[in-house]
């Protein structure tokens, strides 16, 4: 089983299939547009959000960045960058930073990297970035009537979102990570599911990658994607503010259209059950189901109905 | 007033006289040969004890690092790079560190950033590198029964000074500090105060600097040490172990006599009055008065003894 995830959204479903799949037959994709170098560190948020998800050691409040954190560090940048201290690092998570940049410095891989991390975290299935070549998503946005290009981080932490969007672009050549291109020629794939993190932020980035959509297509196995959108709202993150931005309705209808030609079929909540038509018009199976993960419970059990699905699609 | 110091028994002078003097007429050079690169961060120890020190910032329990400090960063550390973990690094200290590792990578001169440190730790006193050359001191010891080559830092914190030291070395081609030489070319210096430092470990590679004990010495401004030998024994660190497995007697003798021709006067504590003649016979005048610092009282009444005694010689 291969999943397309993002960061806290994504790695809700990721902890839930995590916990019903045996970890040599779960592999998930992180996006890696998201990357960027930040005071000498090179930090990767998605795959952190994975790797502290999974490894339990989670903000289960904020969905990033670890359990009982310090900022220490980050009160002290205040006094000597203030500047630079719109990212937050809390104390215990930097080490995760030093490690990685250290290790890509000597010319280590960040598919080795994110492995040893796993392996410190404890979590068992393989996280690997959609890449090793770095890509960066670079968002054309209106800020106080002027367009300009923001790096990803800064729209999306720095300036939260509010420059209103224009366009999103994904730069650097990238190619698959060896180790996906492995995974995929060892064996059979049950299923690739496509998280319900952000499509136009999270997802397009893993899928612009050269050859990525047509290699997971040809494993033959069902694709199904977990609609982000519910009831018209995104339940985290900006992906129904872009949307509008973008000129779409910020509905599952839109969802459909957009992964459409790359899936088979959509999970969509309960919420949105009189649009499951308007899904299959853009010719997508639909499952219908509660697609909002407050507890772990409701993460594994979403997890189970997107395996039943994608294998009714088989 | 120029103090030469190394870290944590030099900067309880300093600080005493940095609470005496006023701040443009007091410079202290910093003793850079225990710097080193480690986990990617460039470190230099005693400048930084000498900022948290002055700055009011210090963990006064330990002598270095800051106050009310946590270990999150060291913590994870362990579980990532356990080899790695015998130097502490706080939360807090962690951001002095990846400060001046990212500016002294843009060019920077360690000058300049020991200047924007002490500003942001309102420190007044000019506090500046001996040399923004690199130098780094090696030890060579005896370690069950062999003899290698440490670097200072693995010498003095990964083995605790428990090898036999054999013979000390500083490499590098370093030439005095711009700030130092045109301090001295400024105006008159009313004294030069070697602090109760190492002086083999933490004062000799201040003066190893090309021309530096020349330029000190031409300055015409009296030249006085403190004993870092009280009794026999050293109050801190490894300075009497040191003289031993060197072949000296660990006393203020053998102190007057490394540093004759270079200091006019060495300050000795009560203790060893009765020593005084001999250190005499070095060609040293002396003074005798309590130099165990234990109040911030202590190191006033040493700083303002130490002034007037470099002035009685003057």
């Amino acid at each position: 089983m291969i999943a397309l995830s993002g960061g806290v959204g994504g790695a809700k479903l990721a902890l839930g299939l995590s916990k019903i799949l045996p970890a040599d037959e779960f592999l998930i994709v992180a996006n890696t547009g998201d990357d960027f170098e930040h005071l000498g560190f090179y930090i990767c948020p998605d795959i952190d959000t994975l790797l502290y998800t999974l490894g339990g050691v989670c903000n289960t409040e904020t969905g990033w960045g670890r359990a009982d954190e310090t900022w220490q560090f980050m009160e002290e940048l205040k006094s000597t960058n203030p500047e630079e201290a719109w990212f937050l690092l809390g104390d215990k998570d930097l080490e995760t930073h030093r490690y990685r940049t250290a290790a890509l410095g000597r010319g280590d891989s960040l598919t080795d990297v994110t492995a040893r991390l796993a392996a410190k975290f404890g979590v068992l299935p393989r996280i690997v970035p959609m890449s090793d070549d770095p890509v960066h998503t670079h968002v054309l946005a209106d800020m106080a009537g002027e367009e300009r290009w923001f790096p990803f981080q800064e729209y999306f932490v720095r300036y939260r979102c509010e420059p209103r969007t224009v366009r999103i672009e994904f730069r650097g050549e990238a190619s698959v990570s060896t180790a996906l291109e492995t995974a995929l020629s060892d064996g059979p794939v049950a299923a690739v599911v496509v998280c319900p993190s952000n499509p136009y932020l999270s997802v397009d980035p893993i899928l612009s990658v050269d050859r990525m959509s047509r290699l997971l297509r040809s494993s033959g196995a069902p694709v199904v994607a977990v609609s982000p959108v519910v009831g018209g709202r995104a339940l985290k993150g900006p992906t129904a503010k872009i949307m509008r931005e973008l000129g779409l309705e910020s509905d599952v209808e839109a969802i459909a259209r957009h992964y459409s030609g790359f899936v088979d079929g959509l999970v969509i909540d309960e919420t949105d059950t009189e649009s499951a038509r308007s899904v299959a018009t853009h010719g997508l199976s639909v499952a219908v189901t509660n697609t909002v993960m407050k507890s772990l419970g409701d993460r594994k059990q979403l997890a189970r109905e997107v395996l039943e699905f994608a294998a009714s699609l088989g």
